[in-house]
């Protein structure tokens, strides 16, 4: 509810800084956004990243600074916070059912160029009827399972069914294919990803096969995430990526196998919790006042990047215990720099983002998109 | 950061109300409330229920009118939200450590009647420094670690040793014994659970003892939770009981064994997370529109109520799989009512609690305290 004030002014010392904090070191955060450019630069892929990550407007115009032809958001409502910001194309990537969230959709769709994917004909034509109450048009992309095993339609033949029915109807336009292996990310070797990665492309030849006999052009192949993206932009088939993490990266990605020899390796840490210890019940304890409701522990618990050496134990609700290393000065009030688990579900926790630069505070922007789930 | 419009309106029926969205069954909620007056009166407790569970004024209110001396809180900015909301007695069970914060609480202090933990002298001295800057008084309460191995000093003579050293402070009263065993909350057996508390009521005595002997008055020994709090209402040392969970309840307490024989059986599900079906990949699976963005993973995955053998299997960002059992209808669209895994962290994730009887929507509260992690 209440949005709470910044935990920090600018120009404060990082020392200085309220927690729990979320702090975006911004020359690690530019290294990233430049390297990613920089990257797929010459590959002709096109860029719209994945604003789930972040849910905040600066990042996304950062992003399309530097060329990115929009972002991708996973609801409407986080996709109406990103138009509210300023961005201009959004990409929902995801299925929206239900009368009101295809309404604002719509809506949105007379604000900003929005596309949406599909999987099922009954909603590409609760989509179409959204579109024309609202004499908006949306773009619908088929969305593909290539392996996941979440949404999508089965490649081939029944992806171009779909496709046929979303070019028929009235107030929308056949946006291409939506191919993402979520699966594949985290998968700890190169190997796994590379092969998880050449199944998916395969399916992605047989469903544009499939769709150009029916007569259909196929705008776009759009996809792939940090873990991946050089295998989709060096696979023929994919024209946009929709890499999300890189911007911030996360201790689970830091788990990905021999991560110099691949995309993950590219990017470096700009994304950390700052906490406060509050409590030395033991020469080898300290309790910090970051627990549960300040990181996600979906993908396990935060990695401590200083001190190095100490290590994050366990959560309660506001409370992080932590192993102190025989030796280390940790008194009350130290703070300590946590890398969270999994960076996408942590920063939907936090109303502001410190950035910094040098030791300080340079810019706090707001993550407008968090808890934005409808 | 934005705070999202209510996923409803009063006098929706449920099936209209916005996904995800956090549902408060009143006649469940009045019943747990009444059932914990109702078990606990002629004991001598007093009740201060714990508010970080629902982080919500219009429930501590409902909680103070049946009763409650005040409410917990476990930080100073949700101490804040509670008292902008109307209450008038905070006890923050943590330790508080740094300047702004301390500050802070101390100004509260002036607003309400407030109390707070402390384990450590110089914490304590830190506490008396903000309360005689701010011209206020702060009741302090000894933290002893009573076997939760998290914060608080050891009892007997160290917890009487910074009792008298609080007793000293300008600014602050010695408030008493804070004794809370988290560990013992959901162990799974009620012996584990009856011999966890007996050794915690052991250090209790110890630290009364070694306080008295100092010629200190111990004004309450105040801690418990929902799994434990008949044992401690019956050991006759405690003073005050902090249940916070049995307003709601939750998945993790449901798996508390024997929970018929003891203090976890007494309360019904109030809470659930209503989910749309956005995708039927096969007739097995489904996906729903709540991940890990609408509830906590801490404690497991969500259980379903409604459609009863419907298995939530894995949670996404934005995305949770869902098994279908044969023959089960569940059209794009159909609403699910989840009971999550651990209530505390999901209800932080929301903005709006939507409660209703008899089907429809009776009241909308905010979840004033939502990010309140200062």
């Amino acid at each position: 509810m209440s949005t709470l004030p910044p935990p920090a002014r600018i120009g404060d010392a990082i020392a200085d800084v309220d927690t729990p904090a979320l702090l975006l070191d911004l020359d690690a955060f530019e290294h990233n956004l430049d390297t990613m450019v920089r990257v797929t630069a010459g590959s002709g892929m096109r860029l719209r990243p994945h604003a789930k990550s972040h849910k905040c407007p600066p990042i996304a115009l950062a992003q399309m600074q530097r060329g990115a032809v929009g972002v991708c958001s996973q609801k409407v409502s986080e996709a109406e916070a990103l138009v509210d910001g300023g961005v201009r194309n959004v990409l929902v990537t995801n299925e929206v059912v239900g009368a009101p969230k295809l309404a604002r959709l719509a809506r949105l769709a007379k604000r900003a160029e929005v596309s949406v994917l599909a999987d099922h004909p009954d909603a590409v034509t609760a989509l179409s009827h959204a579109a024309q109450a609202e004499g908006s048009t949306i773009a619908v992309l088929v969305e593909v399972d290539v392996g996941a095993g979440r949404c999508g339609v089965a490649p081939g033949e029944p992806a171009a069914a779909l496709a046929r029915h979303i070019a028929a109807q009235p107030g929308l336009t056949f946006g291409g294919i939506h191919a993402y292996q979520g699966g594949a990310q985290h998968m700890r070797t190169p190997a796994e990803r590379e092969a998880a990665i050449a199944k998916a492309v395969a399916m992605v030849k047989d469903s544009i096969a499939a769709m150009e006999q029916s007569g259909l052009k196929v705008p776009i192949v759009t996809g792939a995430g940090t873990g991946t993206f050089l295998l989709e932009a060096g696979s023929g088939v994919y024209g946009e990526l929709q890499p999300g993490s890189y911007v911030f990266m996360d201790a689970d990605y830091a788990r990905n196998g021999d991560p110099a020899g691949d995309s993950v390796g590219l990017f470096r840490q700009s994304l950390h919790i700052l906490a406060t210890v509050m409590s030395r019940p033991s020469a080898s304890r300290a309790v910090v006042d970051v627990g549960l409701k300040a990181h996600s522990v979906d993908s396990g618990m935060p990695r401590i990047d200083e001190p190095a050496g100490a290590e994050y134990l366990r959560a309660s609700d506001e409370h992080g215990l932590v192993s102190v290393p025989d030796g280390m000065e940790m008194p009350l009030g130290s703070k300590l720099k946590l890398v969270p688990g999994h960076c996408d579900p942590t920063v939907n926790l936090y109303d502001w983002l410190v950035c910094h630069r040098h030791g300080r505070v340079e810019s706090i922007w707001p993550i407008a998109g968090r808890g934005a789930f409808y």
